[in-house]
Order: C-alpha cells, then sequence, then structure tokens
C-alpha cells in the first residue's frame, strides 16, 4: 500500500469540526467520501490535530493509505474538483509507508486572532473573536513568558479531558497587534483539548488587567482548570502549520 | 431635518449588490429595513457607491435624513443589533444638512484582491478572484502608470452605460504581491460602470504576458471596451474608502 499525505485549508464554520460523528458534517468525513469516491476504495485518514466545530485550518496535515496508482501530487488537484469550496487540499505528495500524520508531528503552531476594535467586523465574522474592550498587548506578552517551557498544562485543558499525561512543551507564544487585529501565536508540541482557546481566554483577562502576568505562572503551577480564563470562542482559531 | 452619515462594512457574497431590487436582497434593502423599524420613519440612504452584486466594502458610506433625537454616535450600535452578521455599521455621526453621500465624495479607493497560487482557498474563497497562472506585478505596474491622470475611460466600462462623461481621474493604480496574494489599489474621483473589474482583467493579462504595458495606453486611447480585458470577477472587488 501507498501513503500519501495531504495539506488541507478549511473554513470550519459550516462544519461540526474535524472529527467523523454520525449524523454531523465534519472535515474528516467530506475528505474520506472523495477519497473514496476518488479511489473506489474505503479510504480513512489520520489527521495532525483533530480541530473542533468551527475552527480553521490553512496547513491540517492528515495521510493514508491507498494501492490506487494516481501520481502523489496528482492527488490534490483531483480532489479540489470534487470538494465543496470550503475544503481544499493545497498539496498533495506520497511519502515514506512509515509516516503517520499525527504520531510523527514535531510541532504544530496554531494561531487565535481577536478583533479589537469598537464594532465587530462583516468580513471577519467567523474568523476572528470579536472583543471590543481595550486590551494590552505588552501585558499579554509578558504573560507568555510564562507558558514557554515544559510545564504541566493541566490549568489549560478542558475539564474532564482524558490524557495520560498533561505535561507540553510550548516553543512559542506570541501576541501582535496588527491594525485592528490581535494575533496569538502558539507553537507546541502538542496541545490538550481547548488548550489554545483557553490560552487566549486567559491572555485576554490579562490583557484587559483581570489577571496580571504573574497570576498566569500561579494559574499554571495550580493545575487547576477553573483558575485560567474563559474558553475564546472557536471562530477565532486556526491551525496554521504542522512540523515534522 | 437631521443628516446622518454612516459607514458600512458588508460582506457582498450573498447580496444582490448595494441597490435595491425587486425580488432581490440587497444591502440597501436592509440598511433601509433596520433605519426604517430603528426611526418608526421611512428611510431613504444615498450610497457613495453603488457596488454590484458579491462586491464587499470596508467603508463604504450613507447618508440619510431623519427628525428622530437618537444621538449621532448611537446609531451604529443600535443598528448593528437590528443588522445581520455581514453588514456592519462601523461608526455613525450628524453631519452637515447638505451633505450627500454620493455627490460630496471627493474620492474613492477601491482594493481587487486576486489569489495567485498554485491552489483556490478556502478561507479567501469569496474575498478574492483565484487566478494560478504565474503574473508579472512589475509588468502590470508598468501598465498601472498608463492608467494613471484624467482620461476618457470608455475602454473600461461596462457597455452599454449611459453616463454624460467618460472621463475621469484616477489619482493612483497600483499592485502589490503580498504572499500568495496580488492587490490592484485603484484611486479615482469617480469611477464607471465595471472600471475597477475591468482595470483589474486588463492588468491581468499584463501579468500573464498577454498584453504588454504600452498595449494598456492604446486601449485606453481607443476608447472601445471590446479591447481591454474580461471584467474580472466582483468577489475580487471591495470599496475600501470614501474620502470628502
Amino acid at each position: 500500500m501507498r501513503n500519501i499525505k495531504l495539506v488541507l485549508e478549511y473554513d470550519g464554520t459550516n462544519y461540526h469540526g474535524f472529527q467523523r460523528q454520525r449524523g454531523e458534517v465534519t472535515i474528516q468525513e467530506v475528505i474520506e467520501d472523495a477519497l473514496s469516491r476518488l479511489t473506489s476504495e474505503d479510504i480513512k485518514v489520520n489527521a495532525a490535530g483533530r480541530t473542533d466545530a468551527g475552527v480553521h485550518a490553512i496547513g491540517q496535515v492528515v495521510n493514508f493509505k491507498t494501492s490506487v496508482r494516481i501520481p502523489g501530487d496528482r492527488f490534490a488537484p483531483a480532489l479540489n474538483s470534487m470538494l465543496p469550496r470550503d475544503v481544499v487540499v493545497v498539496g498533495s505528495e506520497e511519502v515514506d509507508k512509515a509516516f503517520h500524520a499525527r504520531f510523527d508531528a514535531k510541532s504544530k503552531l496554531y494561531r487565535y486572532t481577536i478583533l479589537n476594535r469598537k464594532y465587530p467586523s462583516a468580513l471577519l465574522r467567523n474568523h476572528a473573536y470579536f472583543y471590543p474592550y481595550e486590551l494590552q498587548v505588552e501585558r499579554m506578552n509578558e504573560a507568555c513568558k510564562c507558558i514557554v517551557g515544559t510545564h504541566d498544562f493541566r490549568s489549560f485543558c478542558a475539564a474532564g479531558s482524558c490524557v495520560k499525561s498533561f505535561v507540553r512543551t510550548v516553543e512559542h507564544v506570541g501576541c501582535t497587534r496588527q491594525d485592528g487585529l490581535i494575533v496569538i501565536d502558539v507553537q507546541a508540541d502538542g496541545f490538550l483539548y481547548n488548550m489554545v482557546r483557553i490560552i487566549a481566554g486567559t491572555l485576554i483577562e490579562v490583557g484587559r488587567g483581570k489577571l496580571s502576568p504573574d497570576d498566569v505562572r500561579e494559574i499554571l503551577g495550580a493545575r487547576d482548570r477553573n483558575l485560567a480564563g474563559p474558553t475564546a470562542p472557536a471562530s477565532g482559531l486556526c491551525l496554521i502549520k504542522v512540523s515534522y
């Protein structure tokens, strides 16, 4: 069997997240359905990150096994002719048989976008979290310094999540203001459930002055989800890149 | 009667253009309906530019007369609570009784966005024209130099348009590449029907090598719509700013 890697861009607005669910339209379903039609095989994909409902991606990576004899780079155009316009394959190639999109991912970069101005945006209504109150980006960046590194991120994980370890290494967190937008980039070797959205929600509390940058250090140490800020809305989140 | 000015942002994807039309949903209709509900008066708005179906705006300007006693700056939040999410009032103020959004506009800036990469974009599917072939931006900018100035723009006006004069002054035209995007900014004292989209379509022909920058000078001089490039699709166009 050949092993094919795809890079996906999608607008998550109209999908119930990546992972296949009975009775809901998901990214996995539309990709697997297109692949199954293309190959006449029953295709299952592995994804680097299982994005939630409403979360977007410009660099999601999946892989799948097939015996069909389509050149690796031809999967992208062939699939795009079958996919809805809000799911696009932006690259395809044949990879080593051992490659696994999730297990081999060394790090992933997520971006959380806040629309920080007086009025909402018609054009960004599904791609940024509208937050009209003043945010101090310098304070947010101070708090980011506490988050970088290898920590137990239980405080930044949705309650009830079943994982063996809450330890992850955050390689980079930074906030940048660009016109009316504040962009939070988070790069880590792995992410807990809702981790970026809870980091974003907590950084917003810092930016607004409800928490101090030092509070974030304490919240991290307490390993208690109740102490961190709220989970910021899904629409602001985008999976930018997966590195192998 | 008081005179109120609004600045509008809208996603034109789901609208049949700005101007009210029987049996079609238009921006003018949703704005006037919201204003009429808010004021209990029959409100008619004047718009700076009548954008076509599928064309977007971040800085459309309208004005209207009312006798209602709402402070000028309160119209924006009041209207936003009644409008669909793809039409947003981003500013409102009371202005001089003589102000007219269209007749008083000194210049307007439109932006045409081309997605110039191998694959389409899920996120920009309604906000950029996907053009996958190589474009030479330097050539396009050479051609822009012929367009700047006061000219008869009949070659860049949709056939059948009834206007007294085809003479307009283009203050600026420029093409910029930003990652996979090519952005064409056109600022003029006024625009003929489809003028920016025909300029964009013609510049694309230049960028691709089908026309030379000098050809554009000849096309302009010929005053014949048939010689210019095709009308580029509506989705790439956005009204950025109206200056008074």
